[in-house]
C-alpha cells in the first residue's frame, strides 16, 4: 500500500555548533544528545559539527563523553563541555572554547544555542552572548547564530511581554526559536498534510459541515513528584496555553499563502485574533476547572493532588481545565472548539476529533428509529498516532441497520519503523533554518492575552471550597460534562487506534 | 465500534406460498431453497407459508423433500412438489394443488412465483398463469400475486421490448420483479447508505471533485463448460447490460425524493436517460472488446475461449468488454465512467473506484518531486466486502515526504458474521412486497437500449481476425489500456480489502 508517491530530500544544516546551556541537565541527556545521535545515524547532520554542552560544574571533555548515556554513541566524538556561568564573563569563555574546537575540526563558527535552562535565566544568557558578540551574526568571522528557547516562554501575559521585551533587543525575531515539542510530533505535523494534500477534505472543513471540534490531551499521571513546579504552573500554563493552542490553529487556520515560516505563523496568528474572548462566569462560561482528589488510577490507589509532596492542603491549583472556544471568521461561525486537558484522568492520550453535522433526516436517517451516524474524523496524536474516520454502514442483514463503522490508518502498521521523536525534528529544523515548527513571538503574545482572563481570574479565587474536585481516574468534574451539555453536545470518548 | 446505532424491524412477509417454477433445478437447489431455510431461522418468515415446486418429473412431496440437501433442512416440512407443465392445463394443476395445500394449513392465496426457468418460457409461464387467474389479485380468494423473473430478461432491446410487452397483458408492472442478484449484494446496497446516510460524501460526490469513476467486474473463471450459453450471450449481455449498469446508476444517480422503490428506480431512470451514445468506432471510440487466447491462470495452463466445448473456432463472442460512459447532467459533466469485465482475467474481484481529481499544485503538492496523491474511495463488492479510502500522509521523518496511505474498512472484521446471500434479501424483498432491489421494465429497457448499437456493431463482425484476443490471466486486451490512456488515465489496481 505504501508506495512512496515522491521525495523532497532535506538539505543537510550547515557545519558548526550546537551549544547546550544545561547540556549536563536531564533534558540534554534523556533528550537532546540521544536525537542528535540518531540525526548523525541517520546521515541528517553535516560532516563536521561540534556539541559543546555549557554547565557549571568543572568537567573535561572525557569525563563528560564518559556520563553521555549509550543513546548517545554516534556523536561521542563530536561532544565537547566547557564549564562556564551565564555572566558576559562565561559568555567569553563559551566563545574562546568555541573558536579553539572550531580551529581544531576546522568548523564555521555557525552557532544554535539551546537553552536547556530554568525560564528566568533566559534573559540573562541571551544578554550575555549579545554582550560577548555571539548572536550577532555574519560578524567577526562568525557565521549564524540562532538560539532555542525552551518553554514555558512566560507564565501569563505580562512575563510573556516582558521576556519577548528583554531579548528582542538582543536577538531578532528570526534568530528565536521557541521550542513546543507538540509541532514536532508527526501527528501533528501530518495534520495540514491531510488538511491541504487531500482535496477531499478541504471541501468539508467548515461550519457548514462541521458541528463542533474537540481537543482532548489526557494524562494518568499525577504531577510526580514535581509538585512544587506544578503549584506555579496548572493545566493551563503547562499544556493548553502552549500545546492545545497551537493544535487549535493548525486544525483550524486558512490554508497559508505558502510552506514558508511566516505564512503558516500569519495563519496560526490570524486564528488567535479570530478568537472570541471567553465568558467567564455565569450560565453561559466558557471555562471549566478541577483538581484531583484521591481516587484510582489503573488499578492502583492514588493520592490527591493536595496530598502531593510539596503542595499545601490549600492549593487550588487546578490540574484539569476545559475550554469552550469560537473562532469568529467565516470559516468558523457557530462551530465551538471545546479543549480539555487533565492529569490523572481516566485515559491517557491526545487526539483531535472533527464532529461533522449530523446527517439530514432524509432518506435512510428518516427511516423509523434510525439515528443518523455521525461523521468523525479523529486524529490520534499520542501515544499511538493514527486517524479513524466513522462512517455509518448498512449493517449485513435483511433490514436496514446503519451501524458506526471506522476506516482506520495507523502509522505503526503503514510504516515500518516509529516515528522519530519530536526533538530530532525540531533540532534538525533549527539547525536548518526553518522556523516554520517553532512558536513566533506575537503567537506567544497572543494565546496568553487570550487566556490571560482566565488565568486571573482563577488566581482570585483560593481556599478549598473554590475548586472542583474530581476523582483520580475519573474525566474531570462534573461541570466539564456540563460545557458541552448545555449546548446539547457530550466529548467523545477516547478512541483508540488499533 | 460497532455500536448498533439503531434497527429498524423489518416486517414479516405475509402467510402465502412461494411457487418455484423450475424449482427441482440446479438454482433452487442451490441457491433459493437454502436461502429461504436461511431466513426462516433467522425468524424472518411468517410462522405459516408453504413452498411449492413445480416441475415435469412426478415426484411426491416426500422425495421432493428427501432431495433437498442439508442446506434446506429448516424448510423441509414447509416443501411441497407439484408435477406440471407449463400450459395454463399446468397452470391449473398448480392452483388445485395450492388450494389443496392452503386448506390444510390454513393459509391465504398470497403466491409469490419464482420463474427459475430459460427464459423462452417466461411468457408461456405466465400466460398460463394468467389465463388460470393465478395472477389476478384480490379475487376470487386470492391475495397478492408477484412474478420474479430471473435474468437474462432479453438478449437485445427488440427481445426486451417483446418481452415486456407480452407479459404486461398479464402483469401490472408491480406484480413483476426482475432480479438483479448483484442488487441483493451486501456492498452494492451499501452503496445507498455510504452516500446518502453520510453526510460528508455528498458534498465532493460531484464533477467538481471527482476526476472519473471506474467499475471492473472481473472473473478468472473461463465460460466452465457453458460455452454453448456463452455463444448466445457474450460479456456485454451477460454481465454489464444488467449488474455494471445498476452499479453505474447507483453510484451515480442523484438522491431520490424517498426510499420508495418508485422513487429510487426513478432516479436510475434518470441517469439511463442521460447517458450519452457511445462512439463505436475511430479514434474517439468509446468501446473495447476481447476475447481469451491460450495462457496461465492462478499457475494452471488453461485453453483458449475457442478451444472450450461448444465454442466455434471462428466464434468472435467477446468475453471481455471495456466501456467509456458518460452522463450528460449537471453532476457528471466531464466525468467518464469506464466499465470493464471478463472472464480468465488476471484477478478476480468486482469494485467500484471514484478517483477524485488531482490535488491543485499549491503548497505541500508544489514541492519538488511530489506528486499529489490522489485520494480514491474503493468500494469491494465481491469476493470480500469492504471500502478502502486512499489519502496522502506524511511520511514519518525529518522531511516531507508524502505517501499514498488507505484506511479500510472490511466487513468481515467489522460484523462478526458473514453477510446474507444476495437471493436471501431479494427472496424477502419481493415476499414482502418491496420492488426496491429489482429492475423495472423502463430500466431494462434502457439499459438495452444504451447497448444496442454495440450489440449491433459486434454482431456483424465476425471472423477470427475481427476480435482482439488475450492471453488468459491478463488484464484484457491493449486496447483496454488505450481506452483510458487516451484520456491520460490509467485503470485503477485491483486492490483487495484487508
Amino acid at each position: 500500500m505504501n508506495e512512496p508517491i515522491e521525495s523532497t530530500i532535506p538539505s543537510l544544516p550547515e557545519a558548526g555548533f550546537v551549544v547546550i546551556f544545561g547540556g549536563s541537565g536531564d533534558l540534554a541527556k534523556r533528550k537532546l544528545l540521544p536525537a542528535l545521535a540518531r540525526l548523525r545515524t541517520e546521515g541528517l547532520l553535516p560532516k563536521e559539527f561540534a556539541i559543546l554542552s555549557v554547565g557549571r560544574s568543572p568537567l573535561t571533555d572525557e569525563t563528560f563523553r564518559s556520563r553521555a548515556g549509550r543513546a548517545s554513541q554516534a556523536i561521542l566524538e563530536n561532544l565537547h563541555y566547557c564549564q562556564a556561568d551565564y555572566t558576559p564573563e562565561g559568555a567569553r569563555v563559551v566563545d574562546a572554547r568555541m573558536k579553539e574546537i572550531a580551529a581544531e575540526r576546522g568548523l564555521p563558527l555557525n552557532a544554535l544555542f539551546y537553552l536547556s535552562v530554568p525560564p528566568d535565566t533566559f534573559q540573562p544568557i541571551i544578554a550575555s552572548l549579545s554582550e560577548a558578540g555571539l548572536v550577532k551574526e555574519h560578524c567577526n568571522g562568525r557565521g549564524w547564530s540562532r538560539v532555542i528557547i525552551e518553554k514555558p516562554f512566560g507564565r501569563d501575559l505580562a512575563s510573556a511581554r516582558k521576556l519577548n521585551a528583554d531579548i528582542l533587543p538582543h536577538l531578532t525575531e528570526h534568530q528565536i526559536y521557541r521550542i513546543d515539542h507538540y509541532l514536532g510530533k508527526e501527528g501533528v505535523q501530518n495534520l495540514l498534510v491531510f488538511r491541504f494534500a487531500n482535496p477531499i477534505f478541504e471541501p468539508i472543513w467548515s461550519a457548514r459541515h462541521i458541528d463542533n471540534i474537540q481537543i482532548t490531551a489526557a494524562e494518568t499521571l499525577g504531577v510526580e513528584g514535581r509538585g512544587g513546579y506544578y503549584e506555579t504552573a496548572g493545566v493551563l500554563r503547562d499544556m493548553i496555553q502552549n500545546h492545545l493552542m497551537q493544535v487549535l490553529c493548525l486544525t483550524c487556520m486558512e490554508p497559508p499563502a505558502s510552506l514558508s515560516p511566516d505564512d503558516v505563523r500569519n495563519e496560526k496568528v490570524k486564528v488567535l485574533k479570530a478568537l472570541r474572548p471567553l465568558v467567564l462566569s455565569g450560565e453561559d462560561s466558557d471555562v471549566v476547572r478541577g483538581q484531583y482528589g484521591p481516587g484510582r488510577v489503573e488499578e492502583q490507589e492514588v493520592p490527591g493532588y493536595r496530598d502531593e509532596p510539596d503542595v499545601p492542603e490549600t492549593s487550588t491549583t487546578e490540574t484539569f481545565a476545559a475550554l469552550r472556544c469560537h473562532i469568529d471568521n467565516f470559516r468558523w461561525a457557530g462551530v465551538p472548539i471545546y479543549l480539555r486537558s487533565g492529569k490523572r484522568m481516566g485515559h491517557k492520550g491526545t487526539q483531535i476529533t472533527i464532529n461533522f453535522k449530523e446527517g439530514a433526516k432524509i432518506l435512510f436517517n428518516a427511516l423509523p428509529g434510525v439515528v443518523p451516524p455521525r461523521n468523525r474524523i479523529i486524529f490520534h496524536i499520542q501515544p499511538e498516532e493514527g486517524i479513524l474516520l466513522e462512517l455509518g454502514t448498512k449493517r449485513p442483514g435483511q433490514s436496514i441497520r446503519i451501524e458506526r463503522t471506522a476506516m482506520d490508518f495507523a502509522y505503526r502498521e503503514a510504516f515500518e519503523h516509529d516515528s522519530p521523536e519530536a526533538y530530532e525534528r525540531l533540532l534538525l529544523d533549527a539547525w536548518r533554518g526553518d522556523a516554520t515548527l517553532f512558536v513566533r513571538s506575537d503567537e506567544a503574545e497572543l494565546s496568553w492575552k487570550y487566556l490571560q482572563p482566565v488565568i486571573e481570574k482563577w488566581s482570585t479565587t483560593s481556599g478549598k471550597s473554590k475548586i472542583p474536585l474530581y476523582p483520580a481516574g475519573t474525566d474531570g468534574p462534573e461541570a466539564a460534562e456540563g460545557l458541552l451539555a448545555r449546548d446539547g453536545r457530550e466529548w467523545v470518548d477516547f478512541v483508540q487506534s488499533t
